[in-house]
């Protein structure tokens, strides 16, 4: 008799954008004409710039011509792209990483859901709280976590480290030695960034402990100022002790093209193993590359004019949350994040929750934005607002804040 | 201290197409003028059809425009593909199959290695010998067999089913009960397929057992023949018991491109729990849909047009196979498949191990193929070759295996 993976049935049922989508619903149908404006997924609205746009008809081009077609892609991904990400990327910030190290995949998401089955069963993972659901549910797929405790709205035999005002939204080093640890900068949702020395400080208590850093950049594009790691191969010793995620989606607006990238260097080992050998063996046998044409997209992203069109998109969303901090210091909330990054984090007013705010705020002000409790218990008393909507939405969203306050 | 997923030190090292790879290059490297034509890997060679082409370029203009630009696409796909798939591989063919019960992703083969995680590890599987390696190695890595035996050269805690000239190359009801089935048709590595009163029989069997059939339908667009069903819903009951996998990768030349499909009838539950939730969940967890413009030029692959040409390639591919079948007759091989399926699959002649073969081929003909023992001790003894090269390949290699003999 078949069975099923159980660790399914630990998740709670109703993930956080459904819970969403449901509630805006629900208003809706009692407010048919309310014009509500959406600043809670994280998804990009700008168009794909348009040297990318000319890189994939071009490679569109190739795939119906006899000699231009490409079937199968290579497993780590087309040396063109992996080659130019080792450069740009890694080479000019000093890291060295080479392009053999990088796997080039469909996305973030994916990778970071995926990394943990090289993984044993009995590896105590740390995150942060709030966090990124991912990495959390992920593990307790596999069975890495004990099961939810509603009272304290998480999951059993996961370390979770708050990240609130009172720590600057930065997490502490655990108590409890962590095997794995989750770290994501610029984060989401806080919107906060860790220094150099803060995350060397990390680098260096992950190798004391044997323990293995998962590191999601997915957001480095959007830093802005200096001593703020792109790459947490900037600092010393990571080779031996970190995995890192990227990721086109949010750097150049790839979220409906979809590609991003692991780096694992060939010397990181656990228990004697390679992790690149076992990524390698996982990415042959379950995956079979991204398309040709959005690989060529992707190497598109990093020519001079591509490079300009992207950060002219990047500076585009960061007016927006300029817009957004703006428009809360003026209604009088206590705001973080949106200078390194494209969410900002707000403290919700007169002990409000999140979900309170959530629902004062769609009524009120016809906006939409993200509960921070739906991110861990950690996120409570916060609510998250994002800066990939249009100007206008944008501040049309502001502008009835202000009003509401 | 982190530990690894010591499963995956089960897996034999050597992946069977890097070793291919690997004998090639030592031939090359003797053999520095040899004409090498490969006819090993089952990539597809034929350029993207016309209409695949245009849809994809008026896809790429829509997302660099503000109002056609696409994010994130819907967690199962987009429903202008998934209803089209509904009406055109299912509803025409008499099966009850909704759109909301089919999950768009980006290939079969990330599908067929992924749907494992939603069983429980004490699940016994069942599969075929010769296999495609996926199905096994997967749940090697998940920890669902036992280590590899040496001598048998097979894992331990698997139901292998040996698929045989003896039996016509069709797995029998297995003995011993397994509680996950992977079944292949029409077939890789044989080229078998099953008439639907076999399969019918698979799906009673499942049924009676509590097992579930995963079937991977990869090559239901090469079938020929009457009476071949081209889905296991075309079978009485299967809605209560099978999960079918589908790819435009050998349909539609996609190989670079990317998608494919699976279908979970909302009705399938394991222990009273619904394996579409479950697989539900994990799409939504670990995946980020595939690229807008590669789910439009899957629905291209619908259109009067789209059909039309993607008839003319197979048709193309299947004189390959005719070619390859006449050939073999002529040079006294003993073969079967490539009536059904663009592989042929034929004994080794005078008794030659698989490997053997492969050496003899590459030396004497310069012609590449797979050593059946690739895919499996059943194999053994057995040759793969694929209709997927050029014409001009494909008639210069049997040329020259008419000569050697």
């Amino acid at each position: 008799m078949a069975t099923i993976n159980q660790n399914y049935l630990k998740l709670p049922g109703s993930y956080l954008f459904s819970t969403i989508a449901k509630r805006i619903r629900e208003f809706e149908a009692g407010h048919p004409d309310a014009d509500i404006i959406r600043l809670g997924i994280g998804d990009v609205t700008r168009p794909i710039a348009p040297s990318i746009i000319e890189a994939l008809h071009k490679a569109v081009d190739e795939m119906g011509t006899e000699e231009g077609f490409h079937g199968y892609a290579p497993d780590l991904g087309y040396a063109f792209l992996r080659e130019v990400i080792a450069r740009e990327d890694f080479a000019k910030r000093g890291c060295d990483i080479g392009a053999d190290e990088i796997f080039v995949s469909d996305g973030a998401k994916c990778d970071c859901g995926n990394i943990q089955e090289i993984f044993g069963l009995d590896n105590k993972v740390a995150v942060c709280d709030p966090v990124y659901p991912v990495y959390v549910d992920s593990n307790v797929m596999a069975g890495r976590t004990g099961t939810y405790d509603e009272a304290a709205e998480n999951f059993r035999n996961v370390i979770y480290m708050p990240c609130r005002k009172e720590n600057g939204f930065m997490p502490e080093l655990p108590k409890e030695k962590p095997d794995l640890i989750y770290l994501c900068f610029p984060n989401n949702p806080t919107g906060a960034v860790m220094k150099k020395a803060d995350l060397q400080k990390w680098v260096d208590y992950a190798r004391a402990n044997d323990a293995v850093i998962l590191y999601d950049a997915a957001y480095e594009a959007y830093i802005a100022e200096d001593d703020v790691p792109h790459s947490i191969f900037e600092c010393e010793g990571a080779r031996s002790c970190a995995i890192e995620f990227r990721s086109f989606s949010k750097t150049a607006g790839f979220t409906g093209l979809r590609l991003g990238f692991t780096v694992i260097p060939k010397d990181l080992t656990v228990d004697g193993t390679s992790l690149w050998s076992l990524w390698a063996r996982r990415h042959g046998t379950k995956y079979n590359g991204a398309p040709y044409i959005v690989q060529r997209a992707g190497e598109a992203a990093y020519t001079e004019a591509g490079r300009a069109e992207i950060r002219a998109q990047i500076a585009y969303y960061m007016e927006n949350a300029k817009i957004i901090r703006e428009g809360l210091s003026d209604a009088g909330y206590e705001a973080s994040g949106g200078v390194n990054a494209p969410y900002i984090w707000l403290r919700t007013p007169d002990g409000m929750s999140s979900w309170e705010f959530f629902d004062h705020l769609l009524s009120e002000a016809n906006v939409v934005g993200t509960p921070g409790v739906g991110f861990g218990p950690g996120g409570e008393g916060y609510f998250r607002l994002t800066a990939f909507g249009s100007r206008e939405n944008t501040e049309r969203a502001m502008d009835r804040i202000r009003r509401v306050g």
